[in-house]
């Protein structure tokens, strides 16, 4: 039976999931017998359809890419049972999806709309998948037991480094161990930009040239000021760290403070300024933070340059576990939805 | 309902095993529902046991320590069920354990006593759980095709790099993924004798440090020739590549013939010799190889040092994905067990 999806969100991410499922559809279904249809998509700006039967996945990219309304969509069901401008929450409880992709626009702070949607899907017996930090960073706890209450997944490998494997990697192959700290580089675009620094550039020009590669948004408080690390902080801590903490208990410190003189003071010590995120079980509880730190060379994360990400768990049976990979892309966000779709599959 | 498990060998893995298992018998309860019991223990030198309704793990790991053989062992199920010096067949064919442990010394070349007691367990419904390299690298298809006929598992996580995830992690995260080359440091020992020639020492000093310490045999061909290594590439080949290859395939080097002078000219040239394991998909098919290699230090595996382990997975989807961790040791082979323990029991 077709494992039935519904996609809350028709932007970069579920464009680029939509491409991959395409492009190993055979591979999917001989490898894992992963057999999927899209049965509705969702999206305030590119228009909404629905069909219980399945769309047509080639079409719904080629209409997004032409800049036509996904209204237009024309269904070659022969019941004529096609649904066109439901909303997000409508699409949600009232499609015959097996699983939301819940990609839309969603604010970090308040974490909606994406709670809401989290919880239409849960209510309605649908899985979600996720790549919106929202749900997790704001309410971990409360998505899960609503998840477990009625049976469903509530999957979120995309939140935290795209598709590097994380949250899955710690519950999946690292279950039996526990983690006394987890240390990492979680932004890609400050390291980037801490790696031109280094190589000579101002701040300013670094920044820039981070702007035009599409690494950094036109607004890039989120990512040097530290507040989308000290999301994915969050959310391991909550996740990976059975720690529920919030914002308020995480120490935050973005790279504009960093000078020319503290890069080069760094260099004459054989080290280097990286901004890490890190979570550790101490005496007096858990301690999370995202701040600078001036790394020496002969350390593992000292290495990790430009815009990739790299994860060192410390664990309690097989010592330190480091993971390195690319931390945000459309296929790479693509994917860490499709790892996440495969794993309902195969507990299915 | 207990997941029964049969140790064959109660060497230093299966004693390892065991202490994880008694440390974090609750925690895996608690978090995983795993429950677990061991029903047979076979040893050819420490002495064999099994009771169907399960033995005591402290006293196995005490009569162990002890030196005095588990024939000894005294049973307090009410039932008189115990048996005692059952050999490794036939504890494995006559016993009641869900899952096989196959832990015993195995000749690498023939994979034989170890592909003898897989085909055991699977003819008689249970799932193996391994680290002997054996099995894996000279028949892996045919062990494969034998569990799937008898619908059970053929886990062998603690083959490569001992507990860190390799196969879990590429047959699992990273299942949606395809891999045109895996590139690694995959034998700690070598890697250490490396380094500590780069710091300046003779080779043969740095291989009796490294015997020293208990990473090097005292017959140190397995590593330094790259054998151990080759096994590896073997059965990353044939399982995470789906490349059936053999191992007159593989070309083979060690690191005897690397010089003091070689060093030299690494480090005058910023780089590292790395006895590194690789597959490539080409066009002319499956290239395979563990040979040492000048890597530039920009490389991400130029910086794994002494006996750590390393792999490169380069993908489709996710661009590089490396993972660094421990190759060897008691406690880290002990996990590499229990990982696909837990794995088999997620999927019961």
């Amino acid at each position: 039976m077709s494992h039935k999806i519904a996609l809350i969100g028709f932007g970069t991410v579920g464009q680029g999931l939509c491409e991959i499922l395409l492009d190993k559809e055979e591979y999917l279904n001989e490898k894992y017998g992963f057999d999927w249809q899209i049965v509705a998509v969702s999206d305030p700006v590119k228009g909404s359809v629905y069909c219980p039967d399945g769309l047509n996945v080639s079409k719904l990219l080629k209409l997004a890419s032409d800049g036509i309304s996904l209204d237009k969509y024309e269904c070659k069901c022969d019941k004529a049972q096609a649904r066109f401008g439901w909303d997000a929450l409508k699409t949600i409880r009232e499609s015959n999806a097996d699983t939301v992709c819940e990609l839309a626009f969603t604010n970090v702070e308040t974490g909606q709309p994406a709670i809401d949607h989290c919880k239409a899907a849960f209510e309605t017996g649908k899985n979600i998948v996720t790549s919106n930090k929202g749900p997790a960073a704001v309410d971990f706890a409360g998505m899960q037991s609503l998840a477990e209450k009625h049976n469903v997944k509530f999957m979120i490998e995309g939140t935290v480094v795209s598709g590097t494997p994380i949250i899955n990697l710690a519950g999946g192959p690292l279950a039996g161990c526990s983690f006394s700290s987890i240390k990492g580089i979680l932004n890609g675009t400050t390291n980037y930009i801490l790696c031109q620094m280094e190589a000579g550039m101002e701040y300013e020009t670094a920044l820039q040239k981070a702007q035009e590669l599409g690494y950094a948004e036109a607004d890039p408080t989120g990512d040097v000021e530290g507040y989308d690390a000290m999301a994915k902080v969050i959310i391991l801590a909550n996740v990976v760290m059975d720690a529920p903490i919030s914002a308020k208990e995480v120490e935050r410190e973005g790279i504009t403070g960093i000078t020319p003189a503290m890069i080069a003071e760094a260099k004459a010590k054989q080290a280097r300024w990286k901004l890490l995120g890190t979570i550790e079980k101490t005496t007096d509880g858990i301690k999370a933070a995202v701040k600078p730190e001036m790394v020496p060379l002969s350390h593992p994360l000292a290495g990790i340059m430009d815009a990739t990400n790299a994860l060192t768990f410390a664990t309690d049976l097989m010592g330190d576990i480091t993971i390195v990979g690319a931390g945000a892309g459309r296929i790479e966000t693509g994917y860490s939805i499709l790892t996440d779709l495969i794993a309902i599959h195969r507990g299915m």
